[in-house]
């Protein structure tokens, strides 16, 4: 990792995507979301953050969360850091809000917003050690909001991080009736020689992807775009979601808890399912491997989908080669696709269509790696491998025209 | 500072008001914000949060921010921490979001966003290390966003803490063509021995007061409902803003950074006047005094004013005796006042009413710290003392009928 002061990414304000590519029936752009313009303002604003920034901020390229080096030298932690790095990262569920506002469900949506944040925090390398949450409504209901920061706090149990504040606004002007909105802050450290840095990379590094929970936190604008042109309806049981759904549940080992029922569901749950975190498996296993620098890189696969984040983890000597047939998108993908008549590429660039976290390994160690995340409840793929490139990740497989 | 892990406080999640007088004319709740439900529901939120907590999260009672304590022993650190604690905190701007929409000026707001966190960061004793924040809209336009960033890196500056991520959320479904929501999250550090702790307080403490720049970020939904009810004009330079704000603005030595220009402003440039980040004078302060605890408290004077607020400083021994008479609230405050009918205890409930910021202050060092303060561009006055008592604040003065 650079220790240089300077701040080289553009991508740590916001997520964006680049070079799309124009397609027929709904698209991300279409359902009201400009990621163009949001790409280019971000450029600006990243040199006004760069003004504020003192010799501790360490550059982070590609990331989503911020560095900041404590400059102390010594031992400390029980877990003998010795060059800690706080790692601060914020981030909502976007509007999946409305969709849990529309279902009146509100106890899972805190989950998300833990997932969205700290599952970008471990792609540092680092681990979470606490959050807080900004919660925002039309009007103050106890009931809602006590079942908000429920779901936050299971977030936290479940990341392993403290929930050690928040702040509730009531705004009756900003927020229509039963609407709210939510932000999380997640901070965790990272030992300055373990952070992720994309120079790691090498051809022949497998990549290897974690099965997601479903839709997640990202895409609803389009979700909820191909509800209303589709005239699909929240509260019914459509049965080709819950065929596979029950059949794929069946399959899993231990990972029961972070799942809901598999009694049927309706579209509106199946939607709400919350993000899957990643940060249990991930953090220990990583203090498995303290030695050997093994992972060589991780993405959180979150809006602009697998090409858009697993990027960020590569330098410009490699390309990440993705087979997309090697795993299996859980029925809720197809059953949006085929009911908004989207490209399998637009649905690529908006879904993590199945695969919710991906690591870079090295080769030797792949096979033992997704072992240890299979025994600690993951359902691991092995998706794709590193080459010589460009930079590039280049997805292959069925709809996608390769 | 108590080290055990019990989360004692019911106030770190939100800022509320209690024991409520029933007031003619214009109210906060009339408004539309209801603080006793929102005090309810806190208490329920608090033992929620309160299950995520393992040893480290330090019991932080009335204070707004988290304590996150590093578990390590040895020193480090520029300035020798030897017992370094995080500091982390969140908030937003309330509705004064709405009023720069209303104003398309959003150059400020950000501003505000950083004032609202790093001033309740430093009434832990803490120093503030970084921040971000959190944008909301109904449509990314860049020249806004770029504004809004833009004070908040300029806010970064002034409270000298490094602004290192953010992240923004386009929400077309959520929120109004034009209108915004931002939260804000800072992380600073304090040294365990030094952080504040209540039980430092004692009888004969000074209460010194540090000037606002007027409104700042609390109230505004009781503010924009006075400039609808009473046909107030934003655009309108109404010469009672001016004339006193004019005298008052000769009357200073050094605040001019900070302060809008002299020249004539119109209503709603009053209103969005920035809120005074005092991080710099009370960080330089502290420094000053390393070996003695000559401030024995700090309070961040905001929504529930300076009794809401102050209260938070003390333990249930004493009381602390504010003379409202002892300065005198700029202009604005007494314009709102009439346009609304608002009576004296509803306005110093809602607002801040020309103090920003108190410390609790050893009676012999009482006027060092204030010429120093002087020094360091602050308007200090000496507001009232502590007494033995129960643990209240109370406001003497006109028109409080005591």
């Amino acid at each position: 990792m650079p220790k240089a002061p300077a701040f080289k990414s553009k991508s740590s304000r916001s997520k964006s995507e680049k070079g799309r590519v124009p397609v027929n029936g709904l698209t991300y752009a279409g359902a009201g979301v400009n990621l163009e313009e949001k790409d280019r303002f971000t450029e600006s604003l990243d040199s006004i953050m760069r003004r504020t920034h003192g010799p501790r901020v360490l550059s982070n390229p590609g990331g989503f969360a911020g560095l900041f080096r404590l400059d102390f030298n010594e031992r400390l932690f029980k877990r003998n850091y010795k060059d800690p790095v706080l790692v601060a990262c914020t981030d909502g569920c976007g509007t999946k809000v409305k969709l849990a506002s529309q279902m009146k469900k509100f106890d899972t949506i805190g989950i998300d917003l833990v997932a969205m944040n700290v599952n970008d925090l471990i792609v540092q390398g680092g681990e979470p050690l606490l959050f807080l949450d900004y919660i925002a409504v039309s009007k103050v209901e106890s009931s809602m909001l006590t079942d908000i920061v429920r779901g936050v706090a299971e977030g936290c149990k479940r990341a392993g991080c403290a929930l050690i504040g928040g702040e509730t606004a009531e705004m009756p002007d900003v927020y229509a009736s039963g609407d709210f909105d939510l932000a999380g802050f997640a901070v965790g450290v990272v030992e300055l020689k373990r952070a992720m840095n994309p120079l790691r990379v090498q051809p022949g590094d497998v990549v290897l992807g974690l099965e997601s929970d479903g839709i997640h936190s990202n895409g609803y604008t389009l979700v909820r775009n191909v509800v209303d042109k589709a005239g699909l309806d929240l509260n019914r049981v459509y049965p080709e979601l819950q065929q596979s759904r029950a059949a794929q549940a069946a399959g899993r080992r231990s990972r029961a808890k972070s799942r809901g029922p598999s009694s049927a569901q309706t579209l509106g749950e199946v939607l709400l399912t919350p993000t899957r975190i990643y940060a249990d498996p991930i953090v220990r296993l990583q203090r498995t491997y303290t030695v050997k620098n093994i992972i060589s890189g991780m993405a959180h696969i979150t809006g602009s989908g697998m090409v858009g984040n697993l990027e960020r983890a590569l330098h410009k000597g490699v390309d990440a080669r993705i087979d997309t047939g090697s795993w299996e998108p859980m029925p809720v993908f197809r059953f949006l696709q085929e009911h908004g008549r989207i490209e399998e590429a637009e649905m690529r660039r908006v879904f993590n269509m199945g695969i919710g976290y991906t690591l870079l390994v090295r080769p030797a160690f792949a096979e033992s790696v997704a072992e240890r995340l299979s025994r600690l409840g993951e359902r691991v793929y092995r998706i794709g491998e590193v080459v010589k490139g460009t930079g590039r990740v280049i997805e292959t497989g069925p709809g996608l025209g390769r």
